[in-house]
């Protein structure tokens, strides 16, 4: 099989950086501790990782990671650039990730080691598919053709009753949300198992529907052991329900792809756990590279934290994830940007100013759910500030024309401009 | 569901830690940034997350993780339990995950966050079954009943014909080896397909048990797409092999979950990329939590690395990782503890000395293929190591008695005592 995929690291080492850079490649090739005698010079030639390119950038004064070998005094940092034969794992995710993200993460010489970015041959877009999809599929199924997708999370995250969450979902429903999703934490619990919320929900979202003409999408948490997820999704489709969630990292990319392959409806990606493997700046992965296998494997929508939120990422970081997801990649369809974590209304002009789309899916969960006048006022803040922004209208102007976004901006602070 | 989970926690933060640890409890169950409608007391009584407990221990002068706020120098280290309630997830690992390790690693007000122990009530080894084989089982299935069980990877770890493998099977198995495993990196790319590996090493190995009245364990690298696992397996165990190898987070805990409900062998658990989730001192699971789940969802054999490694673990952090394997968890069959990366006859004495058993399987790739007599003599000189360690003979009585074992000094440096 003709091709190869790039994978692009960030490393830092005290050792010569050619050296480190060919340490790497070995051990993820053909090479192990010792030279060994079937490793041939044709074995090299055929299936070794390549060193395409090795660039040195300036130390940003992080740790060494434990156990690293060398002089501290040492330590450089690069931009290595490996090319890895296709051959060796052909377009497979979870055998693509040993060889680009397996045992490397150990090696010694290595003082920091992120993968920041992949470059996947068509191959892999083949074998997976991509979003079902994508923008335009949730922008029907949700009858929200234009305009910014506003959406909840279910809060207090854990705790209600079905009944009680058949009523939150009245209520936002009767507030023209867009979007209603579980939090990542209800999952399948004995308190409020998913097919009593399925039951609970469902009637609800229905008989909105009726009255309304358009069906809030409301995204179930299908997340649980593999051999459930698929009669979990059909729970959720069989009642008429039009996404599922899936807590990407609970299921593994490979359970993503599973998912995708009898989804009947958009998947919505959760990326919980996802800091574990990101938040290191010296260690892991960055969002760039893991985004474009969780939308390989399938995800419609992608989360990818949202500006002044509640998590450690700055702005620069998020709108580097939004638009890393906004990157179109090989032939599958767009996946939504979700923005999710602190969002509330005094947030979309600032947003929309900085991204210029409106095709994300913008989740407000304390910032509906807390708002002084309850649930209703948090959406009717959130749909007029985001509709202001749109249209080219200044905080100023929304301010003077909606009163529920006055009274989130006395809860919640003042809107960025 | 009665019942809770203790997650153990090591967070640095620059808050007080009381109101560090309340965020970490308040974010992980019922709670978000601002208090909600229905947030009532007796939401908080019955699903909220409670500290259990919180010990200040010394910082270690890691670097703060990127976006922390308060003021470094308040910055204090603890360890911190927190109490979750079975009823809020039940038994399930993803969703346990959710709860325990899911948006915590992104909390601006820790500095550091690391799950470094779980203690779970027995309904999740009831639903998850732990190993099918362990220890008693594989011994039986490889025929190698006392002693440490010695074992090698194919070297190169890639790059070679099924052809070529099959005879470097066929050298490992008429040196008396117990156990072959497939590199991680081989998994089931075009050069070298799962199935004419299997086609190639299984008449290999049934014709060497017909002469020598027992065969060696293959595990064969399975690792695929969620979809392609059970094909993988079947295909291996049909063909007569006895092991079949699984990487776990390539698949996540959720697939070997899935793979233990059908394998009809045991589960050779490879740890690759666990590092990006463990090695940073500041972020991620430590192995003795991690191991925890791998073992429930199955893992017959389990990497914790090996003394005088190849990668950045101390020994003292290897010993602790046999330990933990060795640990009795619920009511499970007992894990191999699997020795790997690096691992040569020289380590055999110093290893036994500290860990006190042979009911270990312990890997040498490059120690048994780089071996300056070949591997026929790579292994004679692991077996010889082990036997004297195990009688109780020093270093220089192996040596003594051992060419072989000589003849590894040579090539990889002193014996360790």
């Amino acid at each position: 099989m003709p091709g190869h995929v790039i994978a692009t690291y960030v490393i830092e080492t005290s050792l010569p950086l050619d050296q480190a850079a060919e340490t790497l490649a070995g051990e993820q090739s053909t090479g192990t501790f010792v030279r060994v005698e079937r490793e041939s010079d044709q074995v090299r030639a055929r299936f070794a990782a390549q060193v395409e390119s090795l660039e040195e950038i300036a130390l940003t004064g992080g740790s060494a990671l434990p156990g690293t070998v060398g002089e501290p005094a040492q330590r450089r940092r690069a931009v290595l650039r490996l090319r890895f034969p296709l051959d060796n794992f052909g377009p497979s995710i979870p055998n693509l990730q040993a060889a680009v993200a397996g045992n490397l993460f150990e090696l010694k010489e290595l003082a920091a080691v992120k993968l920041v970015d992949l470059d996947l041959p068509i191959d892999f877009a083949h074998r997976y598919g991509g979003p079902r999809f994508g923008i335009a599929g949730t922008r029907q199924l949700m009858g929200a053709q234009t305009g910014a997708m506003i959406g909840t999370i279910v809060k207090p995250s854990i705790g209600l009753s079905p009944a009680e969450l058949a009523d939150v979902v009245g209520e936002l429903a009767a507030a023209g949300v867009d979007f209603i999703k579980d939090d990542e934490l209800q999952g399948n619990g004995p308190s409020a198992p998913l097919a009593e919320r399925v039951a609970a929900v469902m009637p609800v979202l229905r008989s909105h529907a009726e009255r309304a003409g358009r069906m809030p999408m409301y995204a179930f948490n299908i997340t649980d052991d593999i051999d459930l997820l698929e009669r979990n999704h059909d729970l959720v489709v069989d009642a008429g329900g039009t996404c599922v969630m899936v807590c990407i990292n609970m299921v593994g990319l490979a359970g993503l792809a599973h998912v995708r392959r009898f989804a009947r409806v958009p998947i919505h990606g959760h990326r919980a756990m996802f800091g574990s493997i990101s938040r290191s700046p010296q260690l892991g992965f960055s969002f760039r590279a893991w985004q474009k296998l969780a939308r390989l494997c399938g995800a419609d929508h992608l989360h990818t934290n949202g500006i002044s939120n509640k998590f450690y990422e700055s702005d620069d970081e998020v709108l580097a994830a939004i638009a890393a997801v906004r990157t179109p990649l090989a032939d599958t369809k767009p996946t939504v940007p979700v923005l999710s974590s602190g969002q509330w209304a005094g947030l979309a002009h600032a947003t929309y100013a900085a991204v210029g789309t409106s095709d994300l899916l913008v989740l407000a969960g304390g910032g509906i759910h807390g708002h002084p006048d309850g649930a209703a006022a948090g959406v009717e803040s959130m749909r007029a500030a985001w509709s202001s922004a749109e249209a080219g209208g200044s905080v100023r102007e929304a301010l003077a024309s909606s009163s529920a976004l006055r009274r989130a901006v006395e809860a919640f602070g003042p809107a960025r401009e």
